[in-house]
């Protein structure tokens, strides 16, 4: 079920509940990253714990985020403890009993603080990765960020120094009690899809979405 | 694009950056947490904030959540202040630069503290309402919770008194001057759907999944 390739980079990193789901395997934290769609990132702010979703990019072992100036999340993620959490969910999980229900699911907690990236060409690159992880091969396609744009925008790096997976796969855990209990019991797996591309009111006519929009995440397992 | 039906609770839960899409509708507010598959608790150990993903049900302005016993993420949601997020991906949404790539989403952060449920029919509710909200309709069919299982359960409540939500909706906000370009933009929407779905081995021939398994997130949107 679970890979442990090695221990934990500290204790607080550790996974506590279910340690047998836990993993410190790299690979496999830095696949649940660019799997998930979004992550979240906790910071504290006087004294109270905060959580806001935000879209990540991962290259090597740093995760980007990338927001205006003006932006809070960003401003305490610098030089501050904060945690960043990402999960895919694979599916439900149905047993037989009420008690056993739940979903399968691959999910990271980083642990660490910000740095910001203040060099142009790094700035660059880390906006170009976001467009690449929302829309793979559409970058080119689009017209390039200005240095008014660059300037307004803040890039933030976190360090996968300090990070554990946590993931649960197979069937539901009844007792043999219930086995036989004439309900349907399984896994049922989950999936994203694409739906019809709306497009913005002032396209050029004849204008068509390029296949990578119409098979968005054919390749993709979970939520 | 956003309804404003009355302020926010408390300054600590006003939506700071892009206020013009905040709400502090309560109806919104509950439509976002039925809507989302999970949500996210952090909560601060130790003086560090920690964020995990966890199931919530939400009956009124309550949200419920639960776990074993020796839960740390439920213990730490006891009498000390801790953020509850769930967001919902509705769209991705792609202008014509590098710089307008987003997405449309709704999203919920809920601020205060959590109590536990003790009463035994209070904790057998939040339970049966945690498998309704997994899979609707399917709690009669499935063997009741023993005592000993409500026993080594732990439900805690948080009251939905400090929310606020955060909504996007509609096109990319691409310039003027970009309207020309050679590229598709516009809105793709995402949905959840249901794959095959896996019998757990011990399953007794002949028993089929039911339609609510099949047609699973037929009225959902977004992810």
């Amino acid at each position: 079920m679970t890979t442990h390739t090695s221990g934990p980079a500290t204790d607080r990193v550790r996974v506590r509940r279910r340690a047998e789901r836990a993993s410190y395997d790299q690979d496999l934290v830095r696949e649940i990253l660019d799997e998930a769609l979004l992550c979240r990132v906790a910071f504290v702010d006087d004294g109270r714990p905060y959580v806001l979703p935000t879209l990540h990019t991962r290259q090597g072992d740093t995760l980007y985020f990338h927001g205006s100036q003006q932006n809070r999340m960003l401003d305490r993620m610098l030089g501050e403890p904060i945690c960043v959490e990402a999960t895919v969910v694979d599916s439900l999980v149905l047993g037989r009993s009420v008690f056993q229900n739940s979903m399968n699911y691959r999910s990271v907690v980083v642990l660490g603080t910000g740095h910001e990236i203040v060099d142009r060409d790094a700035k660059l690159a880390a906006m170009l990765a976001l467009v690449d992880r929302l829309m793979p091969g559409r970058g080119p396609e689009l017209r390039p960020l200005t240095e008014a744009e660059l300037g307004s925008t803040r890039i933030i790096a976190v360090p996968l120094d300090e990070c554990s997976a946590k993931v649960r796969t197979g069937p539901p855990v009844d007792r043999e009690a219930d086995y036989d209990l004439p309900v349907w019991a399984g896994e049922l797996p989950l999936r994203i899809v694409p739906g019809t591309p709306v497009p913005e009111p002032h396209l050029t006519p004849g204008i068509e979405p390029r296949d990578n929009l119409v098979s968005w995440g054919s390749g993709r397992s979970g939520v």
